[in-house]
């Protein structure tokens, strides 16, 4: 006998798969769903539904928007000589939080890891030299990956490939802790990292 | 400016509703639904829909189920003449798992608990009443809600309740320890307390 009905199993097992969520807390988390306000749950599946309905990829930036170009891209207000290299979405809501921060934006997708095999093909790195070729505006690249293994070697590697480009490149400067993420960095640290950033020197 | 856009506040504001998860775990759970596989998000959502729409409350022994009455309740395999009272439909899930009990359940939807404004009045309780007077089959109930003090307290309720009632009245033997959540008990031990539950004497 199935302890449990097929509709709080098939609850639990998409709820199980979800990052950081075992069967204990999917099982807790279902339970609670199931006494939730009907109006809650519901809103809770709608905007599961609505955010990856209209939820997409900026063409110009790569970062998650509802608009095209998202709200940064289009805006008059940002200063589009200077474009800011991350790897996640969320790498852009940190340095947002700062306010030191006025230029545009690039959104890679993830970090170069050869360890779980991702390489430059797999980021958004073409759409970064086409807007870079495409655009005449652009005069400073700020390489502000991760300060982990996997962000230190995406910047190296964007900072070899854009040499040619002829644009100004920097980086971030380390005055977060090296082998933090980004997104746990306390505000203070990180704008002054956007403010100390240098030059790359290639060799 | 707004950070994120308004379907991934959304989104990052109903997850975060859910208990155990904060704004960094709904943020990374958003994350990851807005990347996950277009089908499966829809799994997920239409998971959460289906289950509160096809999930009541047994009119007979107040489990949840998606037939009624359920399916314990509703089965010539089980034994009809013992009625095990438990505080959540987790708690049925525990005791199934044991294979030591064939009766019925009867759960009540949580234990009295003053501290929290819960009383015998929030509970199950009168159907539990109603249920015994009504049902001349029932000829034990064993008492299997958790040993902390809530449970006990509901339970030498219950005990004190049901002896008009000329039911034999058990109690799960202490072979749980003392202060455990029955959901977090191994196998071995709460069949053992199943096993040992020895009538309860009413001064």
């Amino acid at each position: 006998m199935a302890l449990y009905s097929q509709s709080i199993q098939n609850l639990i097992a998409a709820l199980s798969r979800l990052p950081g969520i075992g069967r204990k807390s999917a099982q807790k988390l279902a339970f609670y769903i199931l006494e939730m306000d009907p109006q809650e749950a519901n809103t809770l599946a709608q905007s599961i539904l609505k955010a990856r309905e209209n939820v997409h990829v900026c063409s110009v930036c790569c970062n998650l928007t509802e608009t095209d170009p998202c709200e940064i891209c289009s805006s008059p207000k940002r200063d589009h000589s200077v474009i800011c290299v991350v790897g996640e979405p969320k790498d852009v809501v940190a340095i947002e939080k700062t306010r030191e921060y006025k230029g545009l934006y690039h959104v890679l997708g993830g970090l170069i890891a050869p360890m779980d095999n991702i390489g430059p093909q797999d980021l958004s790195v073409r759409e970064l030299l086409v807007r870079l070729q495409g655009d005449a505006g652009a005069k400073e690249v700020i390489l502000a990956t991760n300060l982990t293994v996997e962000g230190e070697t995406t910047a190296l590697y964007l900072a070899k490939l854009l040499a040619p480009v002829g644009i100004k490149v920097t980086r971030i400067a380390k005055g977060v802790p090296s082998g933090a993420d980004l997104e746990y960095t306390d505000t203070a640290t990180l704008a002054s990292a956007i403010t100390m950033r240098k030059e790359i020197q290639n060799s």
